[in-house]
């Protein structure tokens, strides 16, 4: 069967509103229902990842942002195993450490930025110095006010030179973010993945959700839209997310190059 | 069932010679005893990794090498999907660019290797700085027959800071090399993959065989030996490659952090 889920039904829009989203809808689709078009849809994007490799014209660059807890790692795991390792790379953006800390805040990321046939997927990016930075106050309004339109910018750049960008928000709950720092404390082989700061920050909870809106507001391009992920049911996001990235590699279309070289006769 | 092959039977000793191994070699395994194995043994070194990075203790470095088409990159594609591509990176080294050749020629192999928790993957290596650079004679030899030492010195160094080395030789036979090849430009998805340097490279195959096994000889120390995998049969290599990354990872022995977290009483 076929799920007729578009993954355009989950670009942000001007109505879109994150306190009234429910990050438990799953469109009354069932769990049991999909595991077979979920590994039809990461078959089909490693094999266009193969081509977009072979074809080297184009990147793609896939930001993952969320609360603590919301499934980046988990996204990580059982959709970008999909991908061929040799072409595709994992960045985590931690807390910046004193010699990016000397440079202006897009330096590190755009380290990272892919090379053309590369597929990259941003644990956390750039937008922590529009959510944590600004959450935590560790820069001054002035400052962080004007990033995004200079985010925007950056974005428009890497369009424009064959960066394509899908960046995703996932959606939990409250509630399900209690539950899960919860367990992965009860669970001895999740247990150091935690930190304290979780659960402080998970006091700030609103001011988070406000910076998120924010940012889906301003930073919502034609170029590089925001999707928002209902990330309540894990099996529900990683089949969002596959349809997501096989959309998109769909749309730039890459192609093996065409056959340059015969047997030589002398070999 | 389970296959009674040991990877220690794939390291390299003095009495082993390159022009009479057989590249063909399965032990008298048949493909199709192997699949549950294989992926009972993907399945373990993945928990493996993940301790690994959990515990961020140890690195892992595996170094592929092995003649144009002998597999590196089929290894990369069916075995390292083992891991979790947020703790592996695989790294290719191509021919040395402008910058790099500025540098000392280890300076961007040492920019590569693994931080704590993380695997990577050598597509190639330093190995090619007395490989590729002996046989097409880029440097005197005053200069690269001292780099043996200065290569077993730095990996001394590394296996000395936490960073565990497996070093595989993909061992094709010259035949199964030319049906590669050959089969690669018949096929539209795999001819970009063919250079007319891979036939070129191929009437020099002796003196490669020459130097991989003076690169066997010289640098197969007690901390970084050398496994010589048989690899015309592709299913065969993947699987002895699993086990001896299997193995060492078990003999890291990696573990999760103790639990050190409790769930705040406020929160």
């Amino acid at each position: 069967m076929s799920i007729q889920i578009k993954p355009s039904n989950f670009i942000a829009n001007n109505n879109h509103n994150l306190l009234t989203m429910d990050p438990r809808n799953d469109f009354g689709i069932k769990e049991d229902q999909i595991s077979k078009e979920f590994e039809n849809i990461k078959s089909e994007i490693g094999l266009y990842q193969y081509k977009l490799f072979a074809e080297k014209k184009k990147a793609l660059l896939i930001v993952l942002q969320g609360m603590d807890a919301s499934g980046k790692d988990g996204v990580i795991r059982n959709v970008m195993n999909a991908f061929n390792p040799a072409g595709c790379r994992i960045e985590s953006f931690k807390t910046p450490n004193s010699e990016e800390l000397s440079y202006d805040y897009l330096w590190r990321v755009h380290k990272k930025i892919p090379g053309k046939g590369i597929i990259a997927v941003f644990n956390r990016s750039h937008y922590e110095d529009v959510i944590e930075v600004r959450v935590q106050k560790l820069k001054e309004k002035t400052i962080w006010e004007k990033r995004y339109q200079q985010i925007n910018d950056f974005e428009k750049y890497l369009t424009e030179n064959d960066i394509e960008i899908i960046k995703i928000f996932l959606n939990i709950s409250k509630e399900e973010q209690k539950k899960r720092l919860d367990d992965r404390i009860n669970d001895p082989k999740e247990n150091w993945k935690v930190s304290m700061d979780d659960y402080q920050r998970r006091k700030k909870w609103d001011r988070y959700i406000y910076a998120y809106s924010d940012v889906i507001k301003k930073c919502n391009t034609k170029y590089a839209p925001w999707y928002l992920v209902p990330a309540d049911k894990k099996w529900f996001r990683n089949l969002i997310i596959a349809k997501i990235i096989q959309e998109k590699l769909e749309v730039i279309n890459p192609k093996f190059p065409v056959q340059k070289f015969k047997i030589p006769t002398s070999s």
